[in-house]
């Protein structure tokens, strides 16, 4: 099975193409967020390189969010334009899911955080055990001292990675000291080869979708969606 | 400092622009080795995507071996050519080391195997130790028989990485039993990001050349060299 994976969550763009558990290839560019502008040639470009036509691939797979709102909309428009066109099922990747998967058997946890604006980040809590990725915390939109109190309850070092983590690294260092592990960049930004590697997971446990039903997980209401709520309330 | 970095030491070609500690971008193919005719178009591809030109680099990275001879050629000219032709140092990595870096924090032991053909592979021993990659047993040309008696005297579990863990992992897997970690595709087979980050870490410490001294390191003698030796002494 051929998998298309996309990852536009964030300021970075990435896509590869798997073959079963080979993993054909990856472009990943982190410069200038014009994802409407580069996805398509990027995924033009990495098919022919592998020698391979949209017509040779069996699945899309896209993170699905949490992320931009902006991003996961190009992301996922882009993942069920190409699904539609070639009558092939999707599979949604959660954004955080795959960062975490970027470090396979890592000790310790790994904490993906990004920037959700408005004093909130996304995250959740991850933990290798015996060969599979376990989700101990559920991804959620939440303030990030709130999120910190839940980490110092437990006594394990955390590896951060994600977008957010720039931005929050003073306060995680200072609540968290040595338990606070910041990983090379190799691996702490989003790889559209991890959304495939858990997109074939999904797949092979029947968990495909058509196009109609794929939709961005966004954890949280848009700004335009709350101003238009609250309106509404006063109205 | 900007670093690009090259890995053409197998199958895979890769190249990665790094930009002090941030990661620009990536493209890595695993499909047909005609790094020959790909290797200058992919850095071409990566560079406009990264917005940048040649005359932007600072330093030049590639993985210099163990690994094929003819891709290391490949990847050691290119690297040099360019280096000459702007007149910026370069940096050769271990393709040993650069493998077992693309599992930060990992658990157990960490072991790249390459096949080296004449029964042998080539193959080195890693361990992740307060935030450092650390080699327990330095890269070496040896019958895998011989390199699994060293594993089999210690009791970690062993991640295993590279091209010659296909063609041996019915050997390992009968050896080490539950000892024996297969990582996902997205980690085991060589990106350039690793060699960038690596590369990187030596420029700090001092450690780059000028391109008329950067060789590959093949470990071991060419079938070509060993042939004329063996002529010479019975002349």
């Amino acid at each position: 099975m051929k998998i298309l994976a996309l990852d536009t969550s964030s300021m970075v763009a990435s896509v590869a193409v798997m073959d079963d558990e080979k993993l054909m290839g990856e472009y990943t560019i982190n410069h200038e967020r014009t994802h409407s502008q580069k996805l398509m040639p990027m995924i033009d470009e990495l098919l022919r390189s592998c020698g391979l036509t949209m017509e040779a691939i069996d699945l899309v797979a896209v993170a699905e969010g949490p992320g931009s709102f902006t991003g996961l909309r190009i992301g996922v428009a882009t993942a069920k334009g190409l699904a539609h066109a070639m009558d092939i099922p999707v599979v949604g990747v959660s954004t955080l899911d795959a960062l975490a998967f970027n470090l396979p058997f890592c000790q310790g946890l790994i904490c993906p955080i990004l920037d959700a604006r408005r004093n909130q980040v996304y995250t959740a809590l991850y933990q290798w055990n015996g060969g599979d990725l376990h989700r101990i915390e559920a991804p959620m939109a939440v303030a990030l001292e709130e999120f910190i109190a839940k980490l110092l309850e437990r006594p394990e070092k955390v590896v951060f990675v994600g977008d957010g983590v720039e931005k929050y690294w003073k306060i995680l260092s200072d609540q968290l000291g040595e338990r606070m592990i910041l990983p090379p960049s190799t691996v702490k930004m989003p790889r559209a080869s991890s959304v495939a590697q858990l997109a074939l997971q999904k797949a092979q446990a029947g968990e495909v979708k058509s196009f109609y039903a794929l939709v961005p997980d966004y954890l949280r209401k848009s700004e335009a969606e709350r101003q238009y709520e609250e309106k509404r309330k006063k109205v």
